[in-house]
């Protein structure tokens, strides 16, 4: 991706800007596990982090989210991944060293990084808190950092970050638990609150799809006051969805009956999907002015059947993660309300397994790598 | 469609409610034309309207406008007409009758009928101004009003309606261009108030489709105070939407470079089209939180690509007609900023070749029938 002129004119001022202020040394050294090609088979890589510039927090991973999203960039599957590559943004660690331009955060703290790694700083979206839209946002992997080094992910012994994309993680929430709230936590959390789920309790809302992003929606749905509906193609996830994840109702959405009966009768509908499918059926399930949010990303297009959205005038929303003051946000709602992921925890020998297993959707409700039992053993 | 609940109880409840005034005796002698088989073709046909009820005004029609809808029920092309099938739902005329409990209308008054016939009028919805979402709503044709009789459209001599579906036209208007805002005028008016476009000037909004529907955005978009762009995959259209219509912008759908160079440039788009189409290229054409509003009826699903729709937490809104509390509240705007459809009078003897021309989009922009020429011919 071109930098933009903003960017470009930031780095050859002669005035100090806060972008200016990245330094291109590589000196810290990193051990990360890349995939090398689209294989996707993750082997130990190392490779070496810019020294940690004034503006920066160098942190020690403990624990990364996995995310199916990993497995795509990994294998290639968009068509625009970029080798080595270090997957993983959903990154909870402790901070090591920390620049003097840095007030928030101290050696020792807690903290996040999530899928923001840097954006322009000047555009309308980064100065309205919706940094994560600007046009030239660089993920925390795939990407070309403003230094023009590559970026690597959570997948790694430690991250340099810029302070400005940073989190604090309460103190009340275990850090393997809180890693995917980086991501998935993220991702509903926001996709709620745009379409007014968060002040206002008692609606009657459901989600699509209970994995890792789909399980945190019932969470913050109960925790927002709402009534939560689980809608799956699998009978089998009734149980899960009432028992461990407390939901309060289930529609078996091939049972056409079950689908007619509860016609017009949601508020809001969070789509977690990213399979290949239709609205139509899901529209239908929605109010008058009912909202469907789509935050899963299908390769191919989502077909929506104009009947149900006009005869009702509803809305289907798009949503991505989320900016790094609602990600701070929704880190202290979590604290407070303890709200937390439910996880499996995979230790480094066993990050094949895990990502076959993602592609197979086997996992109840997401992955975990667990960095720190590396960095016990390892002693780094 | 079955009968609500309410509405049964309505029917068979010693209490008199609303809609229990209705009386099923069919006295007033009509002249329409009509189809009477899916050739679609329209031939007078003489039925009866009810007698003028308590609430019912009865209007002699001087203008109904004729809209690609009218074609699609007269030839049953969505398989769900009944035979013989009066279309028209722009209906305009002057009241010739009013029943004693009617207070808001006179003898001699100029109102409209739109598309709405009869709501259940105690639900929800009914009672939050949207009656014309309510799942108990009858069209003004080609359904069966409260009374168990059929309803028949404008394409006729006299209408007898309930006055809570009735509007008034303002003095200032001409009759025969003001038909089609009772449709195509309040489907854009409504889906850009819904849009929050009504008291935010100077955005920056786009329309897809330049018929019926799309030239009154144009219209309603310039009154408004926003900058107006018409998209369009014919050239030949910028004359027309600029110097006709005096929109501001034109963008060809097909030339890549120009698709490009407005990416992320539109706050807005209302997109009319109802053949079969992706929103994909259009998604790509709206600032972040920008809105899609869907006001046509493609048979076939809308493609929504989910990349451009989840970055940029963008919008896909449907819409249709609107309510009649809209329908007076638009009506009076059109009346104090003279917004008037641009039309092409239709007399009887050509209507089936209207007809014929509207099958082919041959129209510009809206036909509206003549029904006033042969009330003075007939001298009815």
């Amino acid at each position: 991706m071109p930098l933009s002129p903003s960017i470009l004119k930031s780095l050859t001022s002669p005035t100090i800007s806060p972008m200016a202020k990245s330094t291109p040394k590589l000196t810290q050294s990193a051990l990360g596990w890349a995939a090398q090609d689209s294989s996707g088979k993750l082997t130990p890589f190392m490779f070496k982090r810019r020294e940690n510039g004034l503006d920066d927090v160098t942190i020690k991973i403990l624990y990364c989210g996995m995310c199916r999203t990993d497995v795509h960039f990994a294998k290639n599957d968009w068509g625009n991944t970029t080798y080595p590559i270090v997957p993983g943004y959903e990154i909870i660690g402790i901070v090591i060293k920390v620049g003097s331009n840095v007030s928030k955060f101290k050696v020792g703290e807690r903290v996040g990084v999530g899928y923001v790694a840097a954006t322009c700083l000047d555009c309308e979206l980064c100065n309205s808190f919706q940094e994560n839209y600007c046009d030239q946002m660089k993920p925390v992997y795939n990407s070309i950092h403003w230094d023009d080094t590559p970026t690597y992910g959570g997948y790694s012994t430690i991250m340099v970050a810029d302070h400005r994309y940073v989190v604090h993680i309460p103190d009340s929430l275990p850090m393997d638990r809180a890693a995917p709230l980086m991501g998935a936590g993220l991702t509903v959390y926001t996709a709620m609150k745009n379409s007014n789920l968060f002040e206002s309790p008692g609606k009657h809302m459901a989600v699509i799809g209970l994995g890792g992003v789909g399980h945190m929606a019932i969470k913050f749905g109960k925790a927002f006051g709402h009534h939560v509906t689980v809608i799956s193609t699998s009978p089998s996830k009734e149980k899960d969805a009432k028992e461990k994840l407390d939901a309060d109702g289930f529609i078996l959405s091939t049972d056409l009956k079950q689908m007619q009966r509860n016609r017009r009768s949601l508020d809001f509908i969070i789509d977690t999907v990213s399979a290949k499918h239709s609205l139509g059926p899901y529209l239908e399930l929605l109010k008058v002015n009912g909202t469907i949010s789509i935050v899963g990303e299908p390769a191919q297009p989502i077909e929506v059947l104009a009947t149900p959205l006009i005869y009702g005038k509803k809305v289907v929303r798009g949503s991505i993660i989320g900016s790094v003051k609602e990600l701070q946000e929704m880190m202290n709602f979590c604290g407070k309300h303890n709200i937390l992921c439910e996880i499996e925890l995979v230790t480094i020998d066993k990050i094949n397994e895990a990502f076959d297993r993602l592609s197979k959707n086997d996992v109840k409700f997401r992955f975990v790598l667990n960095v720190a039992a590396h960095q016990y053993s390892s002693r780094l």
